[in-house]
């Protein structure tokens, strides 16, 4: 399928490359391609520069957010949290209605110090801030429970034993959601429920982080046992 | 041990009885002993009123929640999490200081509607309110991120092979509890740092009521697949 993926950060490429290796037609939107193309320091946590990751993925289109969403069938937000309602609307509403809208992203709030805290958090998430912002996009959160790599080769973390969540408002748009999360190898794919339940979702990035530390890396899952 | 629990919802008397079984000297707290053991009506969800539960467990005690933590050398917080602080506070900080002070409540906050959001969140958390309002006990988060029967006999899930969280500063409570968690059978129990890391593991909540909703059941644990 023809799928856009906004972000050039850790996750957007790692989702991007996973994608074309399973044949899509995959372009990465960015606000300034020329910019994110002419990158040369490294990215967050030591990431090649995204003009030699491109090098490497060069059936990749590069294009502004908005030209990546109108071309796609599926647009998936792998832009910053609190980044991301600004990228999708740079992305343009016309450009994102009636589509499966993916929603991978965090709203970590750096302002009250580290760890990150959420914002929104407890009674709203991002899901459905973004959900209210578009409402004719169909819009699944899924997959920020866990790190970029996990995303993709789910089987590199106890070999795939864990579970990934879907929520959304309608049921086909996560049909398709589960359909693509069973090509990267989840096996485990838990529909919470509706947009709202994003918040358990999103809430549990706090966990997360404190378990990065504890455990001294991010290559773990959650798993639910049952 | 002396092992004081404080609460008798669904969660104090489980614990209570499955520390006495362990052979610990078990006296429960509450408001009122008298009025709790004049109840007749069902507990939450169906469970048997305290009177007929404490007639199965009579060994156990049950006095105000001040004589309880007052014999104490463990007092395990098992009240609603919305009222743990004025619980404490009758218990009184002289009959908590110095003890390992097990909080296992979540601080649901049901004023926005269901399924509840939590109060306090995000920058805060129950246990650090406990522990800065009674800075001489030694507060240990745990058991919080999962049911009551799962607390005591985790085997019951998935054979006992998922995970359980403690959050503490002072590391030799956390010792004791960790050895308590042993007890009731618990393999895979993670220490996530000081006291702070117990916003990651309260705020976990939201997502476990969202699993309880979509899997039809709250028999299930979290496991950190790794």
């Amino acid at each position: 399928m023809k799928i856009a993926v906004l972000g050039t950060g850790t996750v957007g490429p790692t989702i991007a490359g996973a994608l074309a290796g399973l044949g899509h037609e995959v372009v990465i939107g960015t606000r300034d391609p020329e910019a994110t193309l002419a990158r040369t320091g490294p990215g967050l946590m030591g990431a090649a520069p995204f003009a030699q990751w491109h090098a490497g993925h060069s059936q990749i289109g590069v294009a502004t957010f908005a030209d990546a969403a109108a071309g796609a069938e599926i647009v998936v937000n792998a832009t910053n949290g609190g980044g991301s309602l600004d990228a999708l609307t740079a992305a343009g509403a016309a450009n994102l209605a009636g589509k499966v809208l993916v929603d991978v992203a965090n709203p970590l709030d750096f302002s009250q110090g580290m760890p990150p805290s959420l914002n929104p958090v407890n009674t709203d998430s991002l899901a459905e801030q973004i959900q209210r912002a578009f409402p004719e996009a169909r819009v699944v959160k899924t997959l920020n429970t866990m790190t970029a790599s996990v995303m993709v080769d789910p089987a590199g973390v106890a070999g795939g034993e864990h579970s990934v969540f879907v929520s959304g408002n309608d049921v086909d748009a996560k049909e398709t959601v589960t359909w693509l999360l069973k090509g990267f190898g989840h096996r485990d794919i838990i529909d919470l429920g509706d947009i709202t339940t994003a918040r358990g979702a999103e809430m549990i990035m706090p966990l997360w982080l404190r378990l990065w530390g504890a455990l001294g890396t991010g290559h773990f899952n959650f798993k639910i046992a049952r």
